[in-house]
């Protein structure tokens, strides 16, 4: 069913072929509650990212809904992974475009904090996300199965959604199975950081792809929400670790470069390869801090 | 045997009371393959740290005989772990002092890449460099035990050395095995970077720190040598992620604090019980990037 990620926990073998991709996070603003409202928004947000030649678009989580809603708010704007407002999106990309999103799904009475990815073909895959911060554990259901690999026309896409992207072992497990590119649609509310540093969220976005010589597409949201302040920290990183592309206005444009062998890191070494999975340790929940 | 880290693999439990912790990372520049000058001029800044207070000093990877080495100049400078000066060094110390250094250890024919915990106590734990980074794979043997925890007077200390950290798995399996401070002994060579942003292996501490609350020192390397520029990044990373500390010339002294409680953070979240190791994926290697 389209309610579950299409891609199995397999390896999934990438095109060994150097690309170089287009992407954009675009910072939507949708408002709370307020279906039609915002998907007339991210209607539009597609039509400008195709206009624009825009080859991976992502949009913010809970697109769709806002993100500090109210239970019957978001019961309102639950949408099931086959709502045909997915089909009509899906008709308004180019080929070979892909399209991640963040939305509230609605699979019979339970509701999850949820990303698609989006092809001309329709859905390809909805994930739901492992990891609920906060008041969403009053709301959503957290999803059950792994992140998925997806195989798409612009290569291996990961999917991760906002609270994810802090545990290590999310981007990690990604990159291990395949993945050259993790979109991750968030929102992240602003917290105090230091002058001249960037967002903290964003900061682990650039070790995780360091590390793994993967690239992240992280898309945010913009202005505020009930009285919450988006970090708006978008930001497309490459595979080594730095960010890149241009701001205009709340839409963020950059050109990935996927390159095989990138996990080559120096003559003698590999980021993937020299691990040594036999003896890092067991992964169970044992510290108490 | 000394030469065998102390601390198994089981959790151990942190002492629950906050902490303030007077940290000092000591950037040295050892003479290459000279052990004699080597070994005083750690002596010199052991008893520099006693004097000011320093409750844990952290010195450079490979301090005792430098990093670019040939063999000859490793076999050279090599000590066993149960070398005399060892013990000298823990007669320096201050009670409760924590000293972590980086050096190269002989065992029978066989050289690795270690890291020496002492207290007054004397050796208490020694690690063996897990990842090799290009030419150390010609002359080191990889340690073949997971990285330690060991029980020190300030508190859990989790030990890693250089290119350890670029593996996520590294410190985040070091903190959910207890660790409350990571030390890493570094010889970081310089590589391009953009304006304004750190190194980025402090990039991936930060973020590693961060994602598991723990706090990380890391001391990199002063000067140049055979040519090769250090960064000289040297690190005191809090469990909040952000960098702290004052330097002075080689010195960078900070306060770091460990509290209770600190992967608690938000009012239904916490960094470590969040995670769902049940669905995280297979750790193996498996990408051909």
């Amino acid at each position: 069913m389209r309610t579950e990620p299409r891609a199995g926990l397999a390896h999934v073998p990438p095109p060994p072929v150097s690309r170089q991709i287009s992407v954009r996070a675009h910072e939507l603003a949708p408002r709370i509650g307020e279906l039609e409202a915002n998907l007339h928004m991210i209607e539009e947000a597609i039509r400008d990212a195709a206009k624009a030649g825009v080859q991976m678009l992502v949009l913010p989580e809970l697109a769709t809904s806002g993100y500090y809603l109210r239970v019957d708010e978001a019961k309102r704007c639950a949408l099931p992974a086959d709502d045909p407002v997915f089909g009509k999106w899906a008709s308004l990309l180019d080929p070979g475009m892909v399209l991640v999103l963040g939305f509230c799904e609605r699979d019979g009475d339970t509701l999850f904090n949820s990303a698609a990815v989006i092809t001309q073909a329709g859905v390809i895959a909805v994930y739901r996300k492992t990891h609920l911060w906060d008041e969403e554990q009053s709301i959503f259901e957290p999803g059950s199965a792994p992140a998925p690999i997806v195989q798409t026309p612009l290569g291996n896409l990961g999917v991760l959604i906002c609270y994810d992207l802090e545990f290590p072992e999310m981007p990690r497990g990604l990159a291990l199975r395949g993945a050259e590119i993790i979109a991750v649609s968030t929102n992240w509310p602003t917290v105090s950081r230091p002058e001249g540093e960037h967002p903290p969220e964003v900061i682990q976005a650039m070790a995780a792809a360091r590390s793994s010589r993967v690239a992240i597409v992280c898309c945010d949201r913009a202005g505020t929400e009930r009285g919450n302040l988006w970090t708006q920290g978008s930001s497309v990183i490459n595979g080594d670790g730095w960010l890149s592309g241009k701001r205009d206005g709340d839409r963020l444009d950059a050109t990935i470069t996927i390159a095989p062998g990138r996990t080559q890191i120096g003559p003698r070494n590999d980021s993937i390869n020299d691990r040594r999975p036999a003896i890092y340790v067991p992964s169970g929940n044992v510290s108490q801090g």
